[in-house]
């Protein structure tokens, strides 16, 4: 860690605040031990640890597992590769830095999911796709890697909490990060993989489709081409050339203007093999994307249902994917929107490999100027029915199904790396839960909360409570119940209740007068009939179809009576008017922490509870004034609704 | 004009299309006659003349004007200076062009105002703001004047309906265009110049207001102090030396984030009057814009309206400008809307001078893929009464009022200069308007359709027709009776209806499930009493409101019936469907063209309105389902409203 690192930029490896009165020794058995044994001593340097460690592998432990024992006056931190060396070395600190003393410490692990990984939407330029935490940590002028000593910090951030793979560029490819399968590109990538490779970080190319044409000079980028596939064994032969140890390559195509196999007349299978063909020879993985959706759509054309569109699309072609090629699936149907219900096409391929994708960015829930605590929405996902006997926590880690965690980085070159210090929480807690599917999300808050501001109750206890409270007062003045995207467009915040209503990217809410919401019910859409039958009739009946995602699948009148007796508007004016009052509490929670925690803290967060309380109120007044001049019904206390 | 030049390219300086039997001479008096000349050579090449031509200069004439009359064998032409002489040669050539003959010529003429100027807002990338036709032609890279020999000839379309001057950089001024103030930039400067210059084009410069800190290196911009004031006297005279017939400066200060006067606590004299006492040595024009208004406005606020803005910005300071300030007013009060009333600012100042400013490009009339005839709207904004006994075309060229006409370009690298052929019009209807504000719209658009299209009536006359219809079947489809604003954000094409409507811009409706509008008379913002008492007492009175924008001034109820008997929800209801009809009408128009115009002009005009087409439907059907959603009430001859 830099030695003028900010109490923002250390984050969650904060150092201990006693003197240290003794120094301690690491022993480590074998030369694959020595930088677990650095990070150890950089470590235990700051800490209340005044005996003896003890470092080694185990290969009879889980390759990534570990386990922290003390005995004989020393800790003993066994691993099953060096990576589990590692991991247990943080987790015996995580410990440390949370209260436990050493000498009583006696716990293992290992990893849910092989693969914990973090997608940057980073360009070549510097910026970052919904990033909202400054520039790129990766990426200035077109270069990789231009900051090595910030980049090995962020590695070790990385890995403490068990995220042994990322991927350095925009899925969004453009010409600058293309060059990644050039000589030229790589000279920078083998800079960057000898950075995160110590910390068990694996790499991850993101490639364009249509790279044949763009870099390999070729006429046509069509799978079924032999020149295309001959041009992506030599892109695969050049790249593991250089990072042998690459994790693989990552592809959106068919997907909001990116080339893929539809253009050529193929489906996602004839366009992913070809890929994943090139890397089975280095044992590359070829993480090919699943937001495959009609971006053109017209809003009068109610027979295409954008939610239907990943299902359909790869449903039918469940087992004919390459042995290596893994389907990146976006937890929901939509597009990390405040509410929704889980893809259905999580689970449901019994014969293709699969990733649940997540954003630990905020793109519609906050964009780190407004708290929002992603691990409680996940928790929420997790325990979402798949069918009838298990629920989709049961998917991650089963060995059958999910068995990759993918999340959108929120980092930048902010001092505090994720713009919202309170936004670290999310990446923490993206790595915990995948690391391990059955941590509560407020377990993960009060581990994150702990081992950032520490446990003195008068700290501790506010800011988690206010944390596990941040998703729900989001989505309370957010778009209701589960009707999504009502937000502004392009750059998704703020509201805008018909921003989307009448453009081409599939997202209708088709408010009248009377009634809101498409019908994805057998009577409407059918996208019901995509889920298990247990689930599908869970959401098919609006008797059973949980309330807080109601208008995901139902069209309701605004009269239509909810189970806590309000009418559907009442409770839209509602929420809205509680989201803000929430918003102020949390202003008045965080004042009461003035002095209490580092003042640059205190002034960063409080300086963004300014902005969200600001877009709060515009939520809530848009919101409100919008469903009062659709339907000329008043509040029935009341209050304030612009006219 | 360039050899190799396309049929569009060549625009309204067409050659004829007969052979040439003898070759006529062309004498010139004095040197100072020596580019008209040229002028008149080159175009008597192409045409129909086949007797001599004598130019000289009689300052007896009013400087810029011209006579032109045939006797002894030789059509004579005299300008009142060597402006006048090619404004001469110009009309002498377009009257051949449209098919008089040269031994019946006699006739004159001289310019309505003195200045007659094209802005452009183009940017030293490259692009255009606002531009819909293709890159600059200004621009690249940086750079100013990189193809000169494009310029020359666009020099020559300009000058030859009598545009005098010409903005070079965006209003929007950024960093590579500020460097014209310096050593660097002004290189360029005198090159563009040269080329402008002989045909009678002076060029104005874009500065921004911030200039003493981004270009001075100041640490203040405050035009009360000492220091700024010195360096405008600096950056004057070193431009000035570089182009000692420049016309001036332009400024777009205080507006849309582009710094001004009042960031420093002052009214807008002190900071136009510290530029113009600058340029005053020079006999430079300060051109400053009055788009003054609150672009961050809490749509909540009820107390602002944003067209009341430049009214209350300058009225109260009429005559405190330095003589040779010219305030630039938009034609009205919004922003280049389909309809709307003139800005009440317009010849309200009585010791102030003025320019009347238009957009030739589309921005919000179609960009150039829906065919729009400005000079239709043009000719109402110059009915329009100003009071009692004058109208707004009495105050254009009186010597008191507004002495400059200025439109933003629609010109870019496309090969036919306007991306639309048909928006050729546009630019020349702009020269030819501010020559001669008594020319009607139909007048101008039959000279445009003859030079361009030649005077056969097949096809004369259904041209004419479909362009004299076109801006009102553009509005037919647009937003409804003056009420602006229902378009896409930032871009301005396609229809919004909320798209601005709880946003910062000012620019609100208000539509409910009952009623639409802002009451802008003396019962609600009183935005009326800006007006001349006469002007003021027609829009105030729902009886004497021209219907065309009534709600542009009223807030009425759906069911108000209109003069025509319907009511104003099916009069929207009804011109939406009339407006794509007629849209599929011109296409029936233009096929009937196919074979007796150009290839190329029929091909690329046929395929703009496949996309005009496309637009109208997509107005029609937004507009029509925002309306019923909102009123649920149908449309009375049961049309197709999508739910």
């Amino acid at each position: 860690m830099k030695k003028d690192a900010s109490f923002s930029y250390r984050a969650w490896l904060q150092p201990g605040n006693i003197e240290k009165t003794t120094s301690s020794n690491v022993f480590a058995e074998g030369d694959n031990c020595s930088f677990a044994q650095e990070e150890c001593i950089l470590g235990i340097a700051e800490l209340a640890v005044d005996c003896d460690v003890s470092l080694c592998i185990d290969e009879k432990l889980p390759a990534e597992g570990y386990s922290v024992k003390f005995s004989e006056n020393c800790v003993k931190i066994s691993g099953g590769c060096t990576s589990g060396l590692l991991y247990g070395v943080y987790g015996f600190l995580a410990r440390v830095r949370m209260g436990e003393c050493p000498t009583t410490l006696d716990f293992s692990s290992k990893p849910a999911v092989a693969m914990r990984v973090i997608n940057h939407w980073d360009n070549g330029d510097g910026s970052v796709e919904r990033g909202y935490a400054g520039k790129s940590l990766l990426w200035k002028d077109g270069k990789l890697g231009y900051d090595l000593d910030r980049l090995k910090d962020y590695a070790r951030l990385l890995a403490s909490v068990g995220i042994n793979q990322i991927s350095v560029n925009n899925v969004n490819v453009r010409p600058l990060t293309a060059k990644l399968l050039t000589d030229e590109g790589l000279k920078d990538l083998v800079i960057v993989a000898e950075i995160f490779r110590p910390f068990g970080i694996k790499l991850i190319v993101g490639v364009h489709f249509d790279s044949p044409c763009w870099i390999g000079g070729l006429k046509t980028s069509d799978p079924a081409d032999e020149k295309v596939a001959v041009f992506w064994k030599e892109a695969a032969a050049r790249v593991y050339n250089a990072v042998p140890d690459l994790a693989g390559f990552l592809v959106k195509a068919d997907s909001e203007f990116n080339l893929g196999p539809l253009a050529f007349g193929h489906t996602q299978d004839i366009g992913a093999n070809v890929i994943a063909k090139a890397l089975q020879p280095f044992g590359g993985i070829l993480y090919w994307r699943c937001f495959v959706y009609n971006c053109l759509q017209d809003w009068r054309d109610t027979t295409i249902d954008r939610p239907k569109a990943a299902y359909d699309t790869f449903f039918p072609i469940d087992g004919k994917f390459e042995p290596n090629v893994i389907l990146q699936i976006k937890h929901g149907p939509s597009d990390f929107q405040v509410r929704e219900p889980n893809s259905p096409l999580l689970g449901a391929m019994k014969n293709t490999r699969q990733a649940i994708e997540f954003q630990v960015t905020q793109e519609y829930t906050g964009q780190q100027k407004d708290m929002y605590n992603w691990a409680v929405q996940w928790e929420e996902v997790f325990s979402q029915p798949f069918n009838e006997n298990r629920t989709t926590r049961d998917l991650v880690g089963s060995g059958k199904e999910v068995e990759a965690v993918v999340a959108v980085n929120n980092t930048g070159d902010d001092d505090n790396w994720c713009g919202h210090l309170l936004s670290q929480l999310n990446l923490y807690a993206l790595g915990r839960l995948a690391w391990d599917a059955s941590l509560t999300a407020e377990a993960i808050t009060k581990e994150w909360v702990s081992l950032t501001f520490g446990k003195k109750a008068e700290i501790f206890e506010p800011i988690v409570k206010m944390l596990m409270d941040s998703r729900h007062t989001y989505e309370k003045y957010n778009a209701p119940l589960g009707i999504c995207w009502m937000v502004c467009i392009h750059h998704h915040y703020g509201p805008s209740v018909d921003g989307y209503e009448y453009m081409k990217w599939g997202t209708y809410h088709r408010a009248d007068t009377k009634a809101i919401g498409v019908d994805r019910t057998s009577k409407g859409t059918n996208y019901t009939s995509q889920y298990q039958p247990h689930v599908r009739d869970i959401y098919e009946n609006l008797e059973t179809c949980p309330e807080e995602m109601v208008l995901y699948f139902h069209r309701l009148a605004y009269d239509h009576k909810l189970k806590s007796g309000k009418t559907l508007l009442q409770h839209i004016y509602d929420t809205h008017f509680e989201g803000v009052e929430e918003v102020e509490g949390f202003i008045k929670t965080w004042e009461s922490l003035k002095g209490l925690i580092p003042d640059e803290a205190y002034t960063s967060v409080r300086a963004r509870f300014d902005m969200q309380l600001e877009n709060a109120k515009e939520w809530r007044d848009v919101i409100n004034s919008y469903f009062y001049r659709k339907t000329g019904i008043a509040d029935a206390q009341g209050r304030k609704i612009y006219e």
